[in-house]
């Protein structure tokens, strides 16, 4: 059984989470604004003309999908982190933060990669995208960080858990960093290595 | 009595559930964006031209209550189902991902329904929402196979109640895939499809 | 001791609750996306003329506050109202879907409002504000209907607050219908009394 | 052990503090909607200019990371000081309401802020910015005070934080009324404090 004061510490990591969830939850939801409505002059909006408006915005689904699938699997991760989780203090709340405030953020490099892959300034938009991504890896393993710290640790955290995930996360900044880099060489290979990335996480969940 | 590991379970599935919700709740409320307030030239700005543009944004409003009732009667279906699941894996949290990512989509076809309904590329216009949902049915039958797997279903789980849901979702691709045939018919005709679909599958809710 | 079978329903109330919660919670802070940031052009850009054009959205700020209130109160009573039900069931569910179809709605009003208030067409702007609250209080007493049906309530659920409760909501209807005729002599007249109306509500609220 | 109706209030105040939760989650993540795509002509849309255009819009990453936080914390100091309250009333949730809707309003002066601190008008944005917190912090002292009622305190509420929040709060007002006065010597002077502020507040957090 659990003491009162257990009660109360789990509560509090209920209460982070429940908020960690709604900042994802809305940042996930909010990539949607990105995508712009063609604007046809009314002479010539036949159905051809949308549909080709249409297919042309794929940049923008591009991003859409790659921002979402980014942030669905960085929420998983998140969720199995603080399974292990038992406690928060202010620490784990800072590094919290930091990480939900890159997260909100991703909407935005989002649209500009989108509005800008069609054109000269391509090469510019997918390195802020990636370097967005590369705040955010830092982010997620400050929060690693701050959650992992034994005093907070549940009683069932897994030892091997802890170690899997420290070793699948350091590589996030550097990889995201290869790809912003690899952005000023072709746009197209640094989204590729950004869809590799969250494929790769999404693989290594064991949930 | 639940042993502590089915308590865990049971809280993981909340956890889903709880993340879900929330992005149905926001895309459903994002819908409402896709309104534009009228430009009326300060000139002309009578009660008389305020309310003519007001009403002539019926397509506006027509295509704003049917992705509203379709979302949240998928939400109903998609609570039902949950209902039955005691366990969630990896697998599951990426077909609920899949279906996440499309209903987040849906505010977007709703507004270039919203925007060409009254221009000629309606039939494009109507095409393209359709065929979102032909996705999202695709997507909400995936969400179905990787939910009623027997090692995750709960105890009291009925057989009844999952073979009426397959049956009933089994043909949800099919009929939006008619539906958007439809539209190059005639937009009105698609879009009739569409809210007869919604029509149904609120019938045959039984919560 | 509750049976399983009342815990059961009990968890399905709560995730009714949380959906509808949600939406209020989201349509509530999108009110703030209908202020626009003043553009002066930059050769006139002085804190003078930004204080004047923040002074002058007065009639924006005016129906942010107005329809804040309007839904925070509605979200009390919602609260209120579903704390003596112990059961949903899908007759409950459509009726709480179209109140919250018109809660997500009435963001657009309320930009139409800010818009025009200072116009020639403020006399159809109020009235579509308050036409849309005749809506949003047909629909609440759709609910309260829904809500308050025998086998729903839950054992200790106070006979004399549903009472209450049918008595000072069978008022909204032909209040917000007076409202909405009053806006063709003045939208002062009309605001004020959707005003009066809220602050009535606020204060019969015991809970 | 808990009586029925301790646990019933329990239950209320829990879903205040989930729909406020909710709202302070979902204005934090509206923020990043103020960040507008730069529109680069495409003639000469190239990386450099985009690089350009992307590093000039740092007022508004500025504003953002500062409202960011500002919201964040006084989540959790809202957060904090609802563990010691056990029970709600109409009183108190008028007073949150109030709090609610200063903090759905802040996305709007960071937006101002963000496109006129690079103008003439810097000032202005500046104090219209300070202005709002001003508001914010008094919302903020009501929300205590409708809080820290005796009859709605919890048993194992500690005087000693109630007399610490008292005391750390009382200073907002008057902090940032000085942070909105010093506006009209210098933008950046007003921001600077405003910064300092929420770092203050963020370390007196003892969570």
């Amino acid at each position: 059984m659990q003491t009162q004061s257990d009660a109360q510490a789990e509560k509090e990591t209920g209460r982070l989470e429940a908020f960690s969830d709604g900042v994802f939850a809305i940042a996930i939801t909010l990539l949607v604004l990105e995508l712009k409505v063609p604007s046809i002059p009314p002479a010539g909006a036949t159905s051809a003309a949308l549909g080709e408006a249409l297919l042309g915005l794929w940049p923008s689904y591009f991003a859409l999908v790659t921002s979402f699938f980014t942030i669905l699997i960085m929420w998983m991760h998140h969720h199995a982190i603080l399974r292990n989780v038992h406690r928060t203090d202010s620490r784990l709340h800072f590094c919290n933060g930091c990480l939900l405030l890159l997260i909100t953020f991703v909407p935005y490099p989002t649209s500009v990669l989108a509005a800008y892959l069609h054109t000269p300034a391509a090469k510019m938009a997918a390195a802020f995208y990636a370097g967005t991504f590369v705040l955010v890896a830092m982010c997620f393993s400050l929060f690693i960080y701050g959650a992992f710290r034994p005093h907070l640790l549940s009683r069932n955290a897994s030892a091997r858990f802890i170690e899997t995930t420290h070793r699948n996360y350091r590589l996030g900044p550097p990889l995201y960093l290869l790809a912003m880099l690899a952005a000023f060489i072709d746009a197209r290979l640094c989204l590729g290595i950004c869809t590799a990335l969250w494929i790769y996480w999404a693989a290594v969940i064991r949930s």
